[in-house]
């Protein structure tokens, strides 16, 4: 198995890129494709430089950078020159931290999408009070049709079956009330479809039982996933700052912070989006994982441990067999 | 001044409804108008009945009913008798605390309009790093046009200035980018109009923006408002459960918490909806605010002053104002 991990991707690349590209070709046995400036990256390796191999690319698609045609053509990125040994067949799937919007348009341009997908999605793990969901589309589609959310849903659930192993995964269609004909246009054509789609459409959802752990795989439009994903990001941040503004303000309440520092790192670890590594990009003809920009070594280690296991699963395949069938 | 208190909205109803009507009849000098069961409240006031305005409505629309336009024509439910009143001069403002929708829809039916409104706004406070943000429309209409959400712009702002105080109150437009061109087809839309709309426009604003304060009104679609609204809370009620879980699992962390109370209950604060007490439904023509199911008669009475407040203020006027100046 070989997997690609972009150097050149995370807000402090290339450090923890080489030392999780290290790390992976100790543990698992194989040499991980690190795919960047050579230049840069070959003493950076060192002694570990056979635990890697090493794939120049001698440019960078910068987290500020904006998509454009001739950008996503013209450019010898990392990420493009990773997403091109997929697409001839040199590797098996590719991590990156980097550019979201880039890595879509990139993978997209390059590798191109599963015959019969109309769009593909953008996930992500939301944590819930049971674990995780996968949340799609969070950005890729601002403006969506029913037919590609019928294709999220089904999607959504392959992921969430063949990797994380959830059983018969209950799939939500997010909108502004549990009641079937709650929503707005785009989720009213959505829910019929959904109801006669070949995986387990547990109806709509909302806040409360996405983050209450009761579906599996979240379905949304591009922008009202990106608008709650970064919502809900930021609602976690506002009170952990409060608190730990309120723990400091005062003797006592110090005290009890630092007694009660293993429940906050316990929390901490819940809601880090480090634990899971990266979230697949669904609907490409080849399996692409990104990271958060603040991905470290752990993080990127974990994403690439999620890849490997998609691969092992046959993720891609599954998914080509579902929407060939859904076709039908 | 006379307020109207829906005596029949809150869960608890009537109790925490009775309670702040006779609080704020000492308060304020002035009986509040409370509608609902004669025979229920009468022997609930017991001595405080000169505190108290009673005026009899026999039925109540519940938390569970459904909008239909039989139902809102037919039914002499404690919300309907109260918009009566206002429409017929006969009050200055109403506060509920129940079925949103409902009020929303009988409100409408009852007193319509202000002129040139296209369509009423479901507002809410969110707290924020900085204080607060009027966010609009979090559930009244599912399906926006762009004039809408200029009107809503407008109508936020012109609470925010009058009622809470703000001087040039920022709007934002939220959208899954803070760069212009960012959004889906209602956002892009709407992105030229509130450019050049009679307020502050600050651009589009994310879950960052929104919650790090930097907005004092945020407009949205009642979808993707009532989606964030949802997740939000849902978000907070995830992290603060997690938390006391893990603070829980230890003698340790136990005693943490203990001495570290202080500070959870100064964030409980900050993060409950009493504090603010109700939110206004603006575009109707009278002033009716809904506060949440959960209110009690701290919340009502936070509500009722807010109501005062916007009567003293002029609120009804000047939202008619800044409407017809909108349209020459």
């Amino acid at each position: 198995m070989r997997i690609v991990l972009d150097a050149m991707g995370s807000d402090k690349h290339p450090h923890p890129e080489v030392q999780a590209a290290i790390q992976a070709g100790r543990e698992f046995g194989e040499q991980t494709i690190l795919v960047g400036d050579q230049d840069v990256l070959e003493p950076l390796l060192g002694e570990d430089a056979d635990a890697v191999e090493l794939v120049h690319a001698g440019e960078v698609f910068e987290m500020s950078d904006h998509i454009s045609h001739g950008a996503l053509r013209r450019v010898q990125n990392s990420m493009g020159v990773g997403a091109d040994l997929l697409s001839r067949g040199e590797a098996d799937a590719m991590v990156t931290a980097g550019n979201t919007a880039g890595a879509l348009a990139i993978s997209l341009a390059r590798l191109g999408r599963i015959k019969g997908v109309k769009r593909p999605a953008l996930s992500v793990l939301f944590p819930t009070a049971a674990g995780y969901c996968v949340v799609l589309d969070i950005g890729a589609n601002a403006e969506c049709k029913p037919e590609y959310l019928l294709q999220f849903g089904l999607m959504g659930s392959v992921y969430a079956g063949q990797v994380l192993g959830v059983s018969q995964p209950r799939v939500g269609l997010i909108s502004n009330g549990e009641e079937a004909g709650k929503g707005n246009q785009l989720v009213k054509e959505t829910y019929p479809l959904m109801e006669a789609g070949n995986f387990n459409f547990i109806g709509n959802i909302e806040g409360k039982e996405l983050f209450g752990g009761e579906a599996d795989v979240a379905v949304t439009d591009g922008f009202t996933g990106n608008v709650l994903m970064k919502g809900s990001e930021a609602v976690a941040k506002l009170i952990t700052d409060r608190l730990r503004e309120e723990i400091m303000s005062s003797p006592r309440t110090k005290i009890g912070g630092l007694l009660a520092r293993p429940a906050f790192a316990a929390l901490a670890k819940d809601l880090d989006p480090r634990e899971v590594g990266a979230a697949p990009l669904l609907g490409l003809n080849g399996l692409v994982f990104v990271g958060h920009g603040r991905s470290d070594a752990k993080a990127l280690l974990n994403a690439i441990r999620l890849a490997r296991r998609s691969v092992e699963v046959g993720l891609l395949d599954s998914l080509r067999t579902a929407i060939e069938s859904a076709l039908k």
